[in-house]
């Protein structure tokens, strides 16, 4: 049974009647994410958030998440990812990483990414220590981004995926797909995306990576993977003008409706071959 | 023009070459919703939220958000809304309205009801003071249910949308359409659509009203709704886990797929004439 679905009864409604059936949910669970840091007995566990994601992939989730919010820097500031209960993982932080979580609260409360309750203007992105892609690299054919949307599905129907779910493929610069991971949450599934990778030792910051999202670029989208370097964010969906206007400042290339041999470019075109 | 979408210049790839041409991106920008309350000397002001959105019926927006978001519990809390500056709206309660700046620091650091920092657990929704709809009312026909997508795309194309935002449409109980509003985000959509309706002096709580959303059903939409005691929520995509687990323990009929003339009852069937 996939992980990420749970059947469910229900009556369907059509002209020629009402039909009770069995169907699938995409499940959709809350996630608390603690961090414990210090040393000794000065060691203290807190609570940084709790998401409502997909199940699946939680210690990829809750390393991306740490890392493209800004709260660490690097994969080995985390020693150990423990799943004390059902949805609640913990993260014990190395010895020498310090966490402030008053500051921390705050932050969340005025300064994140998320649609709700978050932070906002671009000012206040900019402020983040994040990394910058390189000017004109990688160079990528149009060719090689026609193809990127058909490999995502193919995985994801290799991978028993629902295909309800958004889905985020991270690529090489030579188009091979590194890592796949879905969830009903967009951010969520490219926090899942750069926590794999991360989780894996790849070294930052992925200057010579491709993005590809299944659905919209949100503000929020372009935002994370700036924190890691990616130098190309494609969308199967639109961009808004505050995605394209962050790409923009921060050298990445912005690619939209990538449907079929299409695509536009909202910025930094350079990246791409003529 | 249109205030939701902007003008952009954007470089379409295809195997026929590349060509620079115009394009429309929709709004997306930050609005900081600041509260004002206490009297004479002792009034302070202090930032609620800061949500990205898009431009629009922001009025809607900042009291649904403060609605649904438990903040004040009906719409002459608010005595008067002003835009200060650009992406800024100060909402003046009455005298007789305190709300503990700190305590809701907390509260959105620990239960908003967002994808990245929120609440989360379905306990803690329930211990919200919310509406619970009543049982049985209202009474609907398959019928009416399959005339509300075609209402609220007739509506978007009358308001001059540009079909690329997340809508929602407020109906009453006979299938008249009574608000609709989009925005980039989707609980921002109902917010707008709860917001314009507490505006417009609707009495709480909305017992006999059906809410259509053009996305998913998540979570989070079925819990605002649930703030307002709608009976009927019916979504064009389909519904999460959660939500049904929502639905189900607050009495509302939550209704999936509804696409030409059919649909999918998750909870409380009911509602529904057979």
């Amino acid at each position: 049974m996939n992980p990420s679905i749970r059947p469910t009864q229900t009556q369907t409604h059509t002209p020629q009647g009402v039909q009770n059936r069995e169907d699938y949910l995409v499940l959709e669970e809350p996630l608390e994410i603690r961090l414990a840091h210090g040393a000794g007995k000065s060691r203290k566990r807190f609570t940084v958030a709790v998401t409502m994601r997909t199940p699946g992939h939680d210690e990829d989730l809750a390393l991306g998440f740490l890392f493209t919010e800004g709260i660490i820097a690097k994969a080995d500031a985390v020693a150990e990812i423990r799943i004390p209960e059902e949805n609640v993982i913990l993260l014990e932080l190395a010895p020498d990483i310090y966490v402030d979580s008053e500051r921390l609260v705050r932050h969340f409360y005025t300064t994140s990414s998320c649609g709700v309750c978050g932070k906002t203007s671009l000012e206040a992105v900019q402020t983040v220590n994040c990394y910058y892609p390189v000017h004109g690299r990688p160079q990528i054919s149009p060719e090689l981004m026609y193809g990127l949307p058909e490999k995502l599905r193919a995985a994801q129907l290799a991978f028993a995926s629902t295909g309800g779910l958004h889905a985020t493929g991270l690529f090489d610069g030579t188009g091979n797909l590194l890592f796949l991971r879905e969830d009903i949450g967009r951010h969520n599934a490219l926090d899942k995306v750069l926590g794999a990778a991360l989780r894996a030792g790849a070294p930052l910051p992925f200057r010579d990576y491709i993005v590809l999202v299944s659905g919209r670029a949100g503000f929020e989208l372009v935002q994370k993977a700036t924190m890691a370097g990616i130098p190309v964010l494609a969308a199967v969906g639109a961009p808004s003008s505050l995605s394209v206007e962050l790409a923009e400042a921060g050298n990445m290339t912005l690619i939209g409706f990538l449907r079929g041999e299409r695509f536009n470019i909202y910025a930094w075109p350079e990246r791409i071959t003529p």
